[in-house]
């Protein structure tokens, strides 16, 4: 036994407990392959991303290599990427337009944030690293088509039961070195992960583990259960109130097979992309003039005639939303 | 009453509680003026610190501003400032030779992490930004001479009652400008701080100032009480091994008067600041070869005869490493 004088020896049994309830819900839900991965825990996914910069950016570059994501992409990938003005990794726009030589990582956020369409790569060259943010990659959301199975993949707790107040995501990574630069890019950067969060995201993940492979005993419903038929309900709900007038538009999603639900569906998305149809350019303006807040699609990297709108407030905001958008198209 | 599209509304209840009880800690410790202040709440204070260069540099700088530090510093000062080849700020080593013109920021660790030392800034410039690192400004550790009271000072929960695994420090900010750039930087850089570590913290500062509150009542000791007295005990016990023979050497700390413990007392800090005397050159190896692992002072800009040792290990791991210090000695 030796005398250590350093804090990184505390508590690392929490982060294997957590790992092991992961890995458990990749199993039940059958959304990700776990196998010949290391779990990178993280400050939430935000983190994990800024960890998978540093750890994807060659070290010894003449410049910095290239952050590109196919349009509308989230909207804090470009600041995230840009404030501190690196020098290992810099903001490259759409990947759709994307053409310059050598090395380059690309973003895939599948389903999309904030559309919420399934997507693939769209750059497609050899040096490419690719990272996949499968926040929205769980059955209440979309269908499951089949388990991912990519070199680095972001998930967190704050978008499968939802917690987001607890910052805990985790990524699954393919190489070893690349793990274990994002762990040290963790160090850098908090020290390490609140063991606090971890210890209650594990029995969380858990309870929601349990709550599918009871089925559907006298116990009650399980999670993902309860949670699709709330989104159901409510997308139905907003489909009424849109489809009402000619206003408004909304994306047009293919249903398909969910290898979880064992049947077709149709995807839920989190978030609303609502498109102002006809003369109004600027539709987040005109929202606000209603009194609905929203997000302007010029963040998201396309035209403002688009605005997000999270589907996951509480009951009452939701009804607010919809009597308020019902009262602009009567 | 609006419809919110973002997360950044969640329980913004929890940083007002977490803030209540830093002031109230604050005032019952006498360590530290909150009038006037912004409480900026951080994944623990490394993440602060980080928040603290965004928010201070200069954004539109031909070139990034220098990040400078009296040696013996804290060893993580210059990898955390470098290693994302930030273009707004860049190490620029110790303090005492520091010699640019122009605009830096210099960080005033009191007590000095490793070696204990009260400080106050170097340079001395009128171009300065200061960081004033007070995470061991605690009764337990040195004798509180004032209330601190700097443009920006960071507290760590990891250092006061000693919960590292929560992750929650905090920042008394004066300018609100200021503040609100660090906590754009921690939007940007982990959305939030975890609402479950942030409402464990402030139970446990409630319970620490209760503790004294209420005396050396029925109900037992003062956090602050018993945590003196033991780290007293252990540095009796160090130096009583360290006297035994002519191979260490401990730095010399003047007593003082402590205004919490209404006393003249020691410091008696979290770190042992360890030299090894005669020809041993490489302190940290040598000790390696007896089983005790420690830093070197390489890392903290000084020589290799000096090493960093904790004083916060448990009862256990720190009697093993005093018999083997011993064992040297004889």
């Amino acid at each position: 036994m030796s005398y250590f004088s350093d804090v990184s020896n505390i508590c690392w049994f929490l982060e294997a407990e957590f790992a092991r309830e992961v890995v458990r819900l990749h199993k039940v839900v059958g959304n990700a392959v776990t196998e010949g991965r290391h779990i990178v825990v993280g400050t939430g996914s935000s983190q994990l991303f800024l960890a998978a910069l540093y750890a994807l950016s060659p070290n010894d570059a003449p410049e910095p290599i290239s952050v590109v994501c196919a349009s509308p992409y989230y909207s804090s990938y470009p600041s995230m990427t840009d404030h501190l003005k690196s020098g290992l990794y810099k903001w490259g726009g759409d990947a759709e337009s994307f053409d310059k030589e050598g090395p380059y990582i690309e973003l895939v956020t599948s389903p999309n944030n904030p559309d919420g369409h399934v997507r693939r790569s769209k750059v497609n060259r050899s040096q490419g690293f690719l990272v996949h943010d499968l926040a929205y990659y769980w059955p209440q959301y979309t269908p499951i088509s089949a388990p991912a199975d990519h070199d680095l993949t972001l998930f967190t707790v704050s978008k499968s039961p939802g917690h987001a107040g607890m910052r805990i995501g985790w990524a699954l990574v393919k190489n070893e070195e690349v793990a274990k630069k994002m762990t040290k890019f963790i160090e850098l950067n908090t020290i390490g992960v609140s063991k606090d969060s971890q210890l209650r995201a594990a029995k969380v993940l858990r309870a929601v583990s349990d709550s599918w492979e009871q089925g559907n005993s006298n116990e009650g419903e399980s999670f993902f259960k309860f949670s699709h038929k709330l989104m159901a309900k409510r997308w139905k709900q907003l489909r009424l109130v849109v489809e009402r007038g000619g206003l408004f538009s909304l994306p047009k999603f293919s249903p398909a097979f969910c290898t979880f639900f064992n049947q077709v569906l149709e995807p839920q998305p989190a978030f609303v992309w609502l498109k102002c149809e006809g003369n109004v350019e600027d539709c987040e303006s005109f929202l606000r003039g209603h009194n609905i807040l929203t997000r302007s699609g010029i963040h998201f990297g396309v035209s403002p005639k688009y605005v997000r709108i999270s589907m996951l407030d509480t009951d009452e905001n939701f009804n607010h939303f919809l009597d308020r958008l019902s009262g602009i198209q009567s």
